[in-house]
């Protein structure tokens, strides 16, 4: 049976969820259900949150873990009433940080994920829209305004990618794929030579790609594995040649690919 | 002076980051300087942290705060060494974990965003891709396709949630404009009807409507303030007269507007 899992929040919950997942990786030979329950705001919204953890308790042989980062105590103190296992991973670390800071937290609910500054947004909408408008074709004053420009052989991961540095690090992203005129005479293709130091390069397992590609169009070459493996290869000579920092992107999330690049790129 | 904090983790740092910003807004009246260090997988990576802490300490006149996700205790207890106040997101639940699971965890470090299931992964990118594909029109077919069709005038955050949604919870989110065109008959759109349990509208206070087309298209009616009225009143009588909950996006983050629909439409 399936160990039962909340995760309680009074916005969106993504933090009680990415939080309460990666500690629930810790415990890999355990299968657990969750549930997660937004927007538990006032005291009427959390009674009925507790009665949904109270039902799940009763067809269980195990109490619910119930994991919350809820910011007004008073909802809190429901919630807590509705299993054993209640982590508050926001109330825990109020009291040591008003120690550190020497002052009283506001104890706001809701002020986790809110628009906060405009021109955040905006910047962000920005990127968004930039990287969208370049997904398939860069020209050289579009470059300029780029903070970031992803190389790689079609299907590696670059659209994804991009999109992502945009949602999340309000980058504008944009993307150059190399093709098979781009390898003939191993360099650098001369319009991307003024944005030098914006390049990234995404490469991926040849063996992966074919398979990615087959789905996409499974006739002619393109998906098979010795052209895959000849694009892969000649995708990584002139990452090297050019002293393009890369990374294989065949086993890791786009969210690691992303931080890995605002890292190495020191965008943030 | 800006009280400086520190953000450590073993992956991307989204979770400590995002955490640790919910926590500090609720210290509204002071300002904090943000720095992410990611990817201290290993104890030089600590000890370098550490030292990067201490530089920073010893330039300002309080303490830095510390908020960390890392899986490794020997790599938490080096940076446990870098200030007074060092709040371990991860490690300080673990325990409690364990007594409630009856087991001990597994110490693995870096499991927090790895590509899992690769099932996943891929559903995620063909979300991606079936949003990107019809950004800009819907075919019946593609609308049959999709598990989510956004509604509203252009420029009032369809697209940006569109590609949340995929991005984050892997849903095919379509979306379709509505133009002058649609307010014609004042009913929906034929082309929407076999949809009809897939919409979702949102709407968006015409005076930052007109501010945000004025920066895309200053000239003609389009962004001028009489039109952005009639096109958002027309668009939320629409609404109304078809039962299509919607959201007004005005003062509302990406990732709320997102998590709204998800629940609205239980599409989780």
């Amino acid at each position: 049976m399936k160990r039962r899992v909340f995760f309680i929040s009074d916005r969106t919950g993504i933090t009680a969820e990415m939080l309460g997942a990666s500690l629930l990786t810790q415990f890999p030979d355990i299968e657990f259900q969750r549930t997660n329950i937004p927007f538990v705001t006032n005291t009427l919204a959390a009674q009925s949150a507790v009665a949904t953890i109270t039902k799940a308790a009763n067809e269980s042989d195990a109490p619910p873990l119930v994991f919350s980062t809820l910011t007004d105590p008073d909802v809190q103190h429901i919630i807590a009433t509705s299993s054993p296992y209640v982590f508050d991973l926001f109330g825990t670390f109020i009291e040591p940080l008003e120690a550190a800071l020497d002052r009283e937290s506001s104890h706001t609910a809701g002020r986790m994920h809110g628009i906060g500054d405009a021109n955040v947004y905006e910047r962000r909408v920005h990127a968004l829209n930039f990287t969208l408008g370049h997904d398939d074709g860069l020209s050289p004053r579009s470059l300029n305004e780029a903070d970031i420009v992803l190389l790689g052989v079609s299907r590696c991961g670059k659209t994804p990618t991009c999109l992502y540095l945009a949602m999340h690090y309000s980058l504008k992203a944009a993307n150059y794929p190399l093709t098979d005129d781009d390898f003939d005479d191993q360099r650098l293709p001369k319009i991307l030579m003024p944005a030098r130091d914006k390049l990234y390069g995404l490469t991926i397992v040849p063996e992966q790609l074919s398979r990615i590609r087959r789905e996409r169009r499974p006739q002619g070459k393109y998906a098979t594995l010795p052209q895959c493996r000849a694009e892969v290869s000649q995708a990584e000579a002139m990452f090297r040649a050019d002293n393009i920092q890369f990374i294989d992107t065949t086993t890791v999330s786009i969210e690691e690919i992303a931080a890995t690049i605002v890292r190495d790129m020191q965008l943030h």
